[in-house]
């Protein structure tokens, strides 16, 4: 069943110990569609620039993506520079440049209307409360936030948490969603704001799903080079809600494979910079890697 | 099959969120005696000092612990004091008395001689390296280190890896001694050092087996509430290696069993101050968190 996405679609610079990339593709909104489309239909809502181009757009139509929600408008796109030169795992962020991001307006388009899934990648809570408003018979909505938002809009933040379902974050955000250092009582006190369930994703030690009173864990593949790591929780997200909007029945089992698949398309965005690895991906590469996460964790 | 373990049995005055302990009976080798005696023999090999009575003795009894190999000597036993007041991951030490540890000389009573599993617990590699000759016919020889000495002791720690078949570390132990920031590139070249195998220990977050080629990653339970978390890693390594030694033959699934006993000690040894949970343990707790650490993890 397909899947509306809102969010960004931007340019990267980005410069890690594995060499520098000027302006790839990237943003939330690409990662998720680009990873949830090996498992379902997926529409995405966003805003664009002049300098978003058919070369762009054919990284979107070879996948199958639904474009018609990406607004292009006068002036560039979204564009982020940062360097994990210290830290793989910490983005330093240089420069940022919100540009026709500033202005957007996500407007849904028609076709988009019988979407029963819905994500809403990060962006301004104000925006994804609209899309939500927006879209009231969605059968399922998952969101992503940051710290940014957690601290400084923090009344439009626990508005769209009330209507999701789902909530991806990592530990400090949850933590400091819910000013509470214990992982497990904070993820308690985050569901209590409205998503009955939570995805907290650890980076290289994987994620763990609180699914009412369950708790599971999903490792990360331990790779032997991290070439860039952007947009590997966004990839997670694609991967995890990808595979549960192709379900016929959400089951627990199937928020359990949810993860794994999760932590597959995370990995794989790691391998190559922006999304390069994402763009030539096939789905038996998918079903190995899952079999590898399912002998890096199972007893027998 | 029986264990002996070398290193410290000490006292230790700890602070955390949850309160303050005097003076608690501690030591690594205090730690793993406990955890490894649910699985099989254990006989322990350390100094204490005057201050060390029947009260503490009776602790290592109840748990049928092999204490011949604890050497009585005048002054003070081994005493630690930290405090985890403001990261309940990371101990800040306060004060360290070696006391009557400055002058230990491991001793093996003939008795330990038929022991065929052997664990050298954190302490100088020298004296790690001397009980490990003395052992030569030992099956299975694991040991544990830290900073401090891959630090300033790196010409005689090198030389104990050389006869470990397992070594037991953390994340950042790991990236240290091989002088890599990548863990799968890290942990390959720590078992250049000399053990096959390498278990790396990611706290909350479980750990990593490098087993060969095979790559095995294990939980650690989310836990609401750390009392404690002092003795945490050597009780892994307790349950760990005391699973390994109550093995017929120990196969690739040992090992996997293995990492899940180890994470479930661990675990237990959080929810009290020092080994008071350890001493009041059951095999049937035991079991029954094994399974939950199954359910933890398993897609079915």
């Amino acid at each position: 069943m397909a899947i509306t996405v809102v969010g960004s679609v931007a340019y990267d610079t980005i410069e890690t110990p594995a060499g520098r990339r000027e302006r790839c593709l990237g943003g939330a909104a690409t990662y998720f569609s680009l990873a949830a489309s090996f498992f379902t239909n997926v529409r995405v809502i966003a805003v664009v620039g002049e300098d978003f181009g058919k070369r762009q757009e054919a990284v979107f139509q070879a996948r199958n993506i639904d474009t018609r929600g990406i607004e292009h408008t006068a002036g560039k796109s979204f564009f982020w520079e940062g360097s994990y030169l210290e830290n793989i795992n910490e983005a330093k962020t240089h420069n940022t440049e919100l540009n026709v991001f500033a202005a957007f307006e996500p407007k849904i388009p028609e076709a988009y209307g019988d979407s029963e899934f819905l994500f809403l990648a990060n962006i301004d809570p104000v925006l994804q409360r609209r899309v939500r408003e927006a879209m009231p018979d969605v059968k399922l909505v998952a969101g992503d936030t940051m710290n940014y938002w957690i601290k400084d809009h923090r009344a439009a933040l626990l508005e769209v948490l009330k209507g999701l379902d789902i909530l991806l974050i990592n530990d400090t955000e949850t933590k400091m969603l819910a000013g509470n250092n214990n992982l497990v009582q904070a993820a308690r006190a985050v569901m209590a704001l409205g998503p009955k369930t939570l995805v907290v994703k650890h980076g290289e030690y994987g994620a763990t799903l609180f699914h009412g009173a369950k708790i599971f864990r999903a490792p990360a593949l331990p790779l032997e080079e991290v070439i860039d790591p952007t947009g590997a929780g966004d990839s997670f997200a694609g991967g995890f809600f990808g595979y549960l909007a192709a379900q016929r029945e959400i089951t627990p089992a199937a928020y359990r494979s949810a993860m794994f698949y999760g932590g597959v398309m995370g990995s794989f965005a790691c391998e190559r910079f922006g999304t390069e690895r994402m763009q030539k991906l096939t789905r038996p590469e998918i079903d190995a890697r899952f079999n590898l996460f399912r002998e890096l964790t199972h007893l027998d």
